[in-house]
């Protein structure tokens, strides 16, 4: 990782808008503004001569011609985003004056930034610890307003304060056990080590509190897949655009892997519900049926649970029966559409799933659907101070290792073990715990979370 | 038009991003911006309290609650886009943050704005005129550089600074023939008949100038279109793919009219052409091809030109000549294919179209497609001057009818007409040149013009 060369990117989304902003930041972002930039007006001046955290109108030459006309932003070291001297110049929206302006920059001695390389340099030169940075892109990919709360608590540092305080709790200890190892004469008296072990233990409280948070951490980040199935003219279309509702303004469609399949995202809840219409597939015609099935199967599997459409004003139907036993062991709720109309259908009993009745065409029945939906994926009640600490799959991964380091140490003290033992599983539960905010962390793990971001970021 | 109310809008196009912008302008700005945002650090300070250009950290917070962390720029009046009060919220970007950000500012009492009022109230203001308020649309959807600095010519005035000057010389010519209405006793002595004359004609022979560009400017604004069209096989796809080439990564995929017609836009020297591939609809199954090719004929006869792939190893065929013939009225290029292989085509003589060999495989001879395509669509060089006063639709039809009015008037002088009649076909042609740069306009002619805009300009 180069630290001493300047980086530069877009940093607005690709397409036609307003405006777009390029973002550079190194040492030497001030002196490529220079290059780049002819101040208009009176009081012009260039950038690398402008006061911190201002702004100046100009334009953007290339090979002697004007690209754009641009408002350029000067911000010096160190209360910057990365703690270096950032520029950003705002543009005309469209893709073309982005491009070009990027493109001066590049030739004037910036080099184009990776995926997530601004949040990388503000991690590594200590502005923001590494939970804080996964923070960021939490934000940028939040669905719900919950979603949205719980990365703004991360990136404020509530989760990095929790951990930094067991770690330090963790470290107390570490040393304690070390300074006996250094002075192998005095042995560690019986009160001492109950003490050490009572806080190891609560440590460790803490450590499964936040694992239980895990899961819905994955359900506020990522969403959670649920399929729609159910025989033709169940009503399976109908019901996914209730679901969407009036939200459907914040909906994206992601394309799915197949282009007969539809996913959409609401907002159940608070909670980012992907649901998958696979309505498509099974009515399309003779030919394509029977990769329509197959592809129908695997995103039944992918759905971490299914709503099952049934038209409550019909007798069941072999399809329906086939489906019921076909999914008999997936999370599922029973849907019964058209309760308005009388009703024909007669479930079996003995199906172990949650039955709700709605009316597709007028809503009804919509909000108790959704509050199945949500105790079906989400244990209790969404509590604020929840929202602080949700941690995410990294975090929960080198929490289970602390954990396991940590009841190593317990049974090993408790043991009468000798202190090298303890202090050394000791110190793979505080490093572990350690690179969930990114004090110990290698170059492998830093990659694997800045790749995921945009460029730009 | 309401200029006392205070607009805001994302101004940065929608999609996961770095970041985005939310921007407000109008006399509430900085009281709306104190309202919502709250600075953070040791230099805190409310954004009214800010001096012009400056940029501030802290949060924006909405019923309580931190909604994210941002960068608030405030620009005092006049030295604005809009010459009035304006800020810039830089926030994370993703669709929650930003919507949440403008959710925030339209609670404290701003109006979400129109397509283009940004800019449109530049133009009210006076920062602007009316030809450079559109030069911003067409630097957005510029999509070569020579289109980029067509409109950055226009933006910087080039076309304006004429237009003025054309007028200014009107309107002297206006006032001279209205003195001697006044004064009726005093009449326009044959000389100075003479001298208004001339200056009239050089006005209109400026005008035939201008009006020789309008062809050119639809061109670099709008792009031109062209259909590839030919046998299967024959190397439409390949041909399409050749044409795109290394500009790819600038071509945008806009979605056709129906899902089966392909249009992207390739950089041809410096031209936007957008390619219509109509392959799909010929080739495909039975069932479909009935409605497939009413939609290819549709797509064919919206096309300007036609490129028609020929297989040059295979003797003519049936499919081939019917193409030829169906053809025959409209502008086209003729493309050899598969040069590399051994000639086995043969071309009936008569068919008055340019004739390019190719090699689809291997990019031979598409150069020289290139410069044929130019030539057909682009009558002569590309001037640099000619840039700088690219006339679009609406200021081909305002100049349109100034011509007519000055031809009027220049019959009525040399005619001996009474000077009433002389002065009212001159207003009417110096109130059509007004038009172009907005120093006549009606409301009908604003709207048209912003609403083509996106938001948050």
């Amino acid at each position: 990782m180069l630290l001493d060369d300047t980086i530069a990117a877009i940093a607005t989304p690709l397409g036609e808008g307003g405006l777009a902003v390029i973002r550079l930041s190194g040492r030497e972002a001030l002196s490529i503004a220079d290059k780049s930039f002819q101040p208009v007006g009176k009081s012009s001046i260039n950038p690398s001569a402008a006061p911190t955290h201002t702004i100046h109108y100009g334009r953007i030459i290339r090979h002697g011609q004007s690209v754009d006309e641009v408002l350029l932003a000067v911000m010096r070291a160190p209360r910057t985003l990365t703690r270096e001297d950032v520029v950003e110049i705002t543009c005309h929206g469209g893709l073309l004056p982005a491009k070009l302006v990027l493109d001066t920059v590049l030739e004037n001695g910036a080099r184009l930034a990776e995926p997530g390389e601004f949040t990388k340099r503000a991690f590594l030169n200590g502005r923001i610890d590494l939970a804080q940075a996964e923070a960021v892109a939490d934000l940028i990919h939040a669905r719900t307003e919950l979603a949205l709360t719980a990365a703004n608590e991360q990136l404020a540092g509530k989760l990095s304060q929790r951990i930094n305080a067991l770690r330090d709790d963790m470290v107390k200890t570490l040393a304690h056990v070390e300074a006996h190892i250094d002075f192998p004469d005095e042995d560690i008296s019986p009160d001492t080590k109950v003490k050490l072990i009572g806080r190891l233990e609560r440590g460790l409280e803490f450590m499964e509190e936040l694992l239980r948070t895990s899961n819905e951490g994955q359900i506020l980040r990522r969403g959670i897949r649920a399929a729609i199935i159910g025989r033709p003219n169940a009503g399976k279309s109908s019901l996914l655009n209730q679901l969407l509702g009036r939200d459907r303004a914040i909906v994206s469609h992601i394309p799915g892997t197949t282009r007969d399949t539809i996913e959409e995202t609401a907002n159940v809840r608070g909670l980012p519900i992907v649901f998958v219409d696979t309505a498509g597939l099974r009515e399309a015609g003779d030919e394509i049926e029977v990769e329509g099935i197959r592809r129908s199967r695997e995103t039944l599997s992918k759905a971490e649970f299914i709503l099952h459409v049934l038209d409550a004003s019909e007798p069941l139907t072999m399809a329906d029966e086939n489906y019921l036993a076909e999914f008999s062991d997936k999370k599922r709720i029973l849907v019964r559409n058209k309760m308005d109309l009388p009703a024909k259908l007669d479930l079996q009993t003995g199906i172990h799933a949650p039955v709700v009745e709605v009316c597709c065409l007028s809503g009804k029945g919509i909000e108790t659907l959704k509050d199945a939906i949500k105790s079906m994926v989400w244990a209790g009640e969404i509590r604020a101070e929840m929202l602080q600490v949700m941690i995410n799959s990294r975090h929960q991964e080198a929490l289970n290792r602390a954990r396991s380091a940590t009841q190593r140490t317990i049974t090993a003290l408790k043991g009468d073990e000798t202190l090298e033992l303890v202090a050394m599983d000791l110190r793979i539960a505080v490093n572990a715990v350690g690179e969930i905010v990114g004090k110990t962390t290698t170059e492998d793990i830093l990659d694997s979370i800045f790749s995921q971001f945009c460029i730009g970021k």
